[in-house]
């Protein structure tokens, strides 16, 4: 990872490869995959989050994600993401030759009791064992919150618990704390204020945003984050994933389209939108369905005028 | 217009039944329309475009906006604004008791001459001596600058093309200019630039937006307009409209989209989300189609789970 955080260039993360198509029914192959990876390679993608190391039967659609990183030169595999969820996954990981590890709980009670079968404190815990044993074993780690921003159940969420449970991951000597608006309820001013919280608690902690666009405001949130001094964001090319508890909704940020808004405003990306279309029209053909985002429209006409 | 411009609450002004039937091939009935202004009305719009004053045979959509205003009941006429571009336009509408009025020219020379088919410089003396007219008929008028934050022929437009634009329609004695993002390319920075740049020389006049979506930064524009000090903002309930050079592209900021993000940050817009869905849902049974708004999505799937 050649990224400077001090600079005013972002690091996306694309996560079409997971968080997108473990949405999705139609179950993509390892060449689909595989070409996926390959044209967000091309397009400069600097991380890719090709999968999770799940049990294939809860999320049969990563479950070649050991097959998939294998697959990848290994030239090009310090491009690459996964998450996981427990030991197993790490032990995949540590197998897989994966350049980068995310891990993720939710700092909402009750959605970590509905979504992952226990209390957020346990939840926590287990995930800061967790990551110490993955940076013990030299892998570059990320840890995620979930819900930071407001959670369908709870409302909001208080920002003392982000803060603590922020601090809880510091701790393990993680390198990157991910907060994430999993149910879009964000909005430009919650997301100045928490980050403005986390970062004059933990200065030396990068942080990363991880936005839904549930209600739309995923590229207004992005913006209000770069300006709090952000440099990290997911995105999905395309604008696949979403909100699992809002069918229909929405999904992820368009990477293209996220991608768009930077570099008009001269914020350095790396990526090449054209590159990336090519990938949302091979998503679009697979899935017969067209996607959320808004550039590959824009550049479908360019063209068709030319 | 009960509006006070130096509050912090914002006034919306719904313009699905002109700028979104205008780009639809299905003609709406005239009682579908009263039945998408009762709803709007209900929801608590306070301007609702309902109309323009154009050739029926250019614009059929918009052939019955006479008809319309006069259904519409005296007491609620004050609601209903409507789009002139000519004479002809100003004594129908003198004629129709429509409430407000909008006149629209673009400050892109090459957007001019292909659209309206004459130099900017010659429109802009048209709409200024048709404002005049209007004014003096004791019309509430407002003068609409397209193109002002670039165009897809030139590129990016001068601010100072736009300062001069607007000081000839501050001229006039107009109240409210309003500066169009035609064709989706504002961004934040340039929002919020320009804005600063025409409140500076024009602090004595009202400034609205109109922003297009169509590369999806429409609602983060928007914000970056409320910071800028604008308080006034046009939307299409559901998201109709948009762009007419980027087929198939997104529309307008979708009003019930536009109405959560000012309540959820504590800006209070009058209006009621809920009752807006219900137009959203009237508009999809009709055009056969899901619109671009989210927060209809979000209700139902709130609903669902009840």
């Amino acid at each position: 990872m050649t990224f400077n955080p001090s600079s005013d260039a972002v690091l996306i993360e694309d996560e079409a490869l997971r968080d997108g198509l473990q949405m999705e029914s139609r179950i993509f192959s390892l060449e689909e995959k595989l070409q996926v990876f390959k044209l967000l390679k091309a397009a400069g993608i600097p991380r890719i989050q090709v999968g999770s190391f799940v049990h294939p039967k809860i999320v049969p659609q990563m479950a070649d994600t050991d097959a998939l990183i294998h697959a990848i030169p290994e030239a090009d595999r310090h491009l690459t993401s996964a998450l996981i969820l427990n030991e197993k996954g790490l032990e995949r990981a540590l197998a897989s030759g994966v350049g980068h590890l995310s891990m993720s709980v939710s700092v909402s009670d009750t959605h970590s009791r509905k979504n992952a079968r226990r209390p957020a404190a346990e939840a926590l815990d287990a995930m800061a064992e967790l990551i110490r044993q993955a940076l013990s074993s030299g892998l570059d780690v990320r840890a995620g919150l979930q819900c930071a921003f407001g959670c369908v159940y709870e409302g909001a969420i208080a920002e003392q618990a982000v803060l603590k449970a922020t601090e809880k991951m510091v701790q393990t000597g993680v390198r990157e704390i991910n907060l994430a608006d999993t149910t879009g309820m964000a909005t430009p001013l919650t997301i100045r204020r928490l980050i403005q919280r986390v970062r004059e608690a933990f200065p030396d902690t990068r942080i990363s945003l991880h936005l839904h666009d549930t209600r739309g405001l995923a590229l207004a949130n992005m913006f209000a984050g770069y300006e709090a001094g952000i440099r990290i964001f997911d995105t999905c090319t395309g604008g696949l994933g979403g909100c699992p508890f809002v069918k229909g909704a929405a999904g992820n940020i368009p990477t293209e389209d996220a991608v768009h808004m930077f570099e008009s405003m001269g914020v350095a990306t790396g990526i090449a939108v054209e590159t990336l279309c090519e990938a949302v029209a091979f998503l679009e053909d697979k899935l017969a369905r067209q996607l959320p985002g808004r550039m590959k429209r824009v550049l479908d006409h360019r063209r068709s005028c030319e």
